[in-house]
Formats: structure tokens, C-alpha cells, sequence
């Protein structure tokens, strides 16, 4: 689900049994941890999105879930502060979740679930979840000046009701055709990018809301826009903006979601000519006739 | 260091940037987190031992250590509860290492080191681990009955010790021409390898020796075989037998070291032919002409 990708994503151990253009069937679904024998094809099929063979059965490494887990809506104070929060969130807890709304996303998606929580708008809001008691922690972020108002969960409810806010089901009724963005940055050019593209979009599109949420925990930035009106070369334009920035920042054009068709385009904006040049000859390698999943990707 | 491979190992997130055969230079060194574009390079190259490329740059996201780390050397009770005991001390601590010693490899590494810690020669011990201090959780461990008997390291120089058994630092010098073997297995199966590994060698060879320690938490098991007198005919009969139980149990004949040139007669122990074709595949397609670290691996 969405929301289990908001968390921190603990890098599973994965074996998975696959097979290939030409029939081969790869069965190593060894459960050993450690395995450096050869070239390792399981993280290769990985994000390979069909285009080099079919998984049809994995090991997974199960975790099980921590027993509690706490939640937060803290309201940042200007100047932004959810890079240095997050760091002190990470030394001090076993975070869970710290996902990151910037204000105008927070004020709208909040106003459409019917929730008021801050008495002022805040600058910035972050949903901070861990598997320890927020209270200390929370004082003392409030005292070093990270946070300016925070409201803990008491209940299950209470929770959800932040998490509504943050997954913003209404956001698709609200604003008909607005254009979602799953990119990834280095942590210290977030707010970079969400201020020049906002910029750029709205110097071209005055009527444009830009609003952006993020897994910040994991690099992870999404984008909402929309404009009143639209077609393919005013979403061609934003694509443009938004996509370079991110190949001007190093991130990526596709943190979760992969390329697929849509964004096949963009490829190019996160990988350089000759990675690209690679992975089709690997392609090649493992499908000579392009079989597999014919024109994703690559 | 060997003592670093025996802690529970992060996996880390690593983008590399690498030369490939034909002068390509891939600069993916990309610093998000979460990057679903294409083929995954990176993981492809790590393990690669330099058949397909060679790393000149390296991004290692950095974890700071441990605030605290306490040690404890435990005897545990016949019949064998290691894996119990492992899953306890998972359930109840942040576990930094689980090195278990079978009571062969723990009685001759403290007798060279001089070091006598038990009254009574334990079934197996285990060096614990961990960012918790330990005496609560050792005295559920006794009651349970999973630990027959412990110490608690009270200063470094105590932890040292108990690391100098584990380490065997005066094996090589007891035991000339000693064999290492590094694999890897499932949990469930370490103990059955132990001894049907034991009983094949001493059967063969009456005289032999054979220890095992292991990174348990890993999967990751070391056998150390002695014969008073050797030769690449009892080594090679010595390799059957441990790799032979290896691939029945599904095991790694490589848990940490590779394959280079020493075990790539064992390679198709742990991969079966098709996996072996397919990175044979990928080999010729980056490196048509064999040129990378030619005769390794595969």
C-alpha cells in the first residue's frame, strides 16, 4: 500500500526464481543471508519491470512489527527545519515514518478532510512516527527550536486522522486532472527543488498549485500540480520544469514507481547514455528477440 | 577486518561509478535513496570481482556506531539452543554480533590463548553482542533454560578475550596447512552440517580435526579441517565433503569471499547451469572479449 511505502523501507533480503526469454528457468531461492557466488541476478531482476524475465516466486526476510508505535503532527517553525528534526529524530528514536507536507499541501488536503489542528498555518508539517513515546522527545525539539507546535496522538483515530491528511484521498476530486510526481533527491536539495519549481511553474502557469509532500526518511518527493486548464503540451512543459530540475539536483525521475511507458522519455534525465547503452546491452543479453515485455523501459 | 564481516552486516546503500570493458565510464553515483530507474546497475557490479568492470568511486551511506556495546560469552546447555537463544536475544536486544563456537574450535582457540573461562567444558558458546546491557536479559536466558552458564565482559580488555578465542588469531601456527572453509547455510540446517560434515572427514580421516565457528546471525558458517598429513588429493576429497552437504542443504560454497580462481570448480554448487549461462550472458554482453579479470570467477 501507499502507506506502507511511507515508512522507512527496510532492504529486504529477496531470492527469487524467474524465467527467462528462452525459457530458462532460474530457481535460486536459496535462503542463506550471505551468498557471494557470482554474479548476483536477484537485485538485476529487481525494478527490471518484466523486460528481462518473470519472477514467479521469491523469499522474502519477514520482520515482524514493532510493538507500538507513536504518532505526531508537529508544526515546523520558519526557517525550515525538517532536515536537522529528522536527524535528531533518527538519533533519538526508531523512526517509522517521518513524512513531510509543505504548507500549501497541508492547508489544502486538511481543509478537504475537514481537520483544523494548528491554531496558525504552519511553515511546515511533519508526521513523525516511532516505535518509542514522543513526549521527551518532542520537549526537547520544541526547546532547540525545531518544532513549533506538536499534537500526539492519543488514539488509533487520532492518528488516522493525520495520515488522511497526508495521503490526501480528495486531492484527485478537488483539482480534475492534476499531474502526481514520484522523484527522489539528496536530502540537502529538497528545498531547493520544491522552491525553484514552484517558481518556474508558476511564472508560467499563474493559476498553477504546486504542492508537495514527501517520505523525507528516504529521500523520497512528491509533486501535485495542477492547472485549470490542460492538454499534452501544457503537461509536456511541466514535465520539462520538473523532471529538470531533478537531473540538475542528481535525483531521480522515478523514486517508487518505475518508468514503464510513461516516463520512458525521462529515463535519461537519472541515467546517462552509456548506463542506458548498458542496460540494453544486458537486455539484448537475456532477450535477444525483446520478448519480454516489449517496449518498457528500454 | 574479519571482526567488522562478523557483526550482523548493514546492507548499505551503495552507488559506484565503474569503467566497463569498453572504456565506458558508468557515474551513477547518484545520492537518493529511493531510485526505481532501469536496470540496477550497482548490485550488479558489487560481486562481480572485477569480471565486468572496475569501481574507481564509491557513495556508502554511513551508519554511526553504537553509543554502547555490551559482550557476554555463554555456554549454552546440551541439547543445542543457539537458534533459540538467537531468536530470543532478536526479539529482546539490538543485537550487534552472534558468533557461536562449536565446543572443538572454543576448548582448542582457548587453550592457545591461554584463557580458561567455564568450569565445566560447554556443549557450544556463543559471543553476544549487544547495544543493551545484558544481565537482565541472561538471567530469562538461564531460567528458559537456553544458557547453562555466562560472563559479562566488564571492561574492553575482558571483551577482547573473549573476541581473541573467537578469532583464533594461533590456528594457523597449531594446525599447518589447516583448510578454511567459508559458507553459508539456512539456520535450521547448521547444526546437521556440522555434523555430518564432522562424521564424513573423520571417517575418511581418522586423525583429522574439524572445528566450526560462525556468524549465526549471517547464516555464515567457518569450518576449520586439519590432517596430520595433506596433499591437493585429501584436499580435494576434504572439498567434496563440505561443499557436496553444502549444495544438499542448499547452502552458499561463498558466504563472504567470492569465487575468484580457488572455488570456481565449486561454483555450480551454489548456482545451478542456467544461472551460470545467464551470467555467462551478461559477461559476454559487457565484456565481449573477455578482457576483465580474465579466467576469475566465471
Amino acid at each position: 500500500t501507499h502507506r506502507g511505502t511511507s515508512t522507512f523501507q527496510k532492504k529486504l533480503h529477496i531470492q527469487n526464481a524467474g524465467v527467462l526469454a528462452n525459457g530458462t528457468v532460474l530457481t535460486h531461492l536459496n535462503k542463506s543471508r550471505k551468498d557471494n557466488t557470482g554474479l548476483d541476478l536477484t537485485p538485476l531482476m529487481i525494478g527490471s519491470e518484466g523486460t528481462l524475465g518473470i519472477v514467479t516466486r521469491a523469499v522474502l526476510l519477514l520482520s515482524p512489527p514493532p510493538p507500538d508505535i507513536f504518532t505526531a503532527l508537529c508544526a515546523l517553525p520558519p526557517p525550515e527545519t525538517s532536515v536537522d528534526l529528522l536527524n535528531l529524530a533518527q538519533k533519538k528514536l526508531t523512526v517509522c515514518a517521518y513524512e513531510v507536507m509543505w504548507p500549501d499541501y497541508f492547508a489544502l488536503t486538511a481543509k478537504l478532510e475537514g481537520h483544523s489542528f494548528f491554531d496558525k498555518a504552519p511553515e511546515m508539517v511533519v508526521l513523525l512516527e516511532a516505535e518509542q513515546p514522543l513526549e521527551t522527545f518532542l520537549e526537547g525539539a520544541l526547546e532547540a527550536g525545531l518544532v513549533e507546535d506538536a499534537i500526539i496522538a492519543q488514539s488509533l483515530s487520532d492518528a488516522g486522522r493525520f495520515w488522511d491528511v497526508r495521503e490526501g484521498h480528495r486531492l484527485d476530486d478537488a483539482l480534475p486532472g492534476l499531474m502526481n510526481f514520484d522523484v527522489s533527491l539528496p536530502l540537502g536539495e529538497m528545498s531547493r527543488f520544491v522552491d525553484m519549481v514552484r517558481a518556474d511553474v508558476v511564472s508560467r502557469f499563474a493559476d498553477a498549485k504546486v504542492l508537495f509532500f514527501g517520505h523525507m526518511g528516504d529521500g523520497n518527493l512528491h509533486a501535485v500540480i495542477h492547472t485549470d486548464v490542460t492538454n499534452e503540451a501544457i503537461q509536456h512543459e511541466i514535465d520539462l520544469i520538473v523532471y529538470g530540475h531533478v537531473r540538475h539536483l542528481k535525483g531521480s525521475v522515478s523514486a517508487e514507481h518505475g518508468i514503464g511507458l510513461l516516463k520512458k522519455d525521462w529515463l535519461s534525465y537519472s541515467q546517462s547514455a552509456d548506463e542506458i547503452t548498458a542496460m540494453q546491452a544486458i537486455k539484448s543479453a537475456l532477450d535477444p528477440k525483446g520478448i519480454m515485455n516489449p517496449g518498457k523501459l528500454i
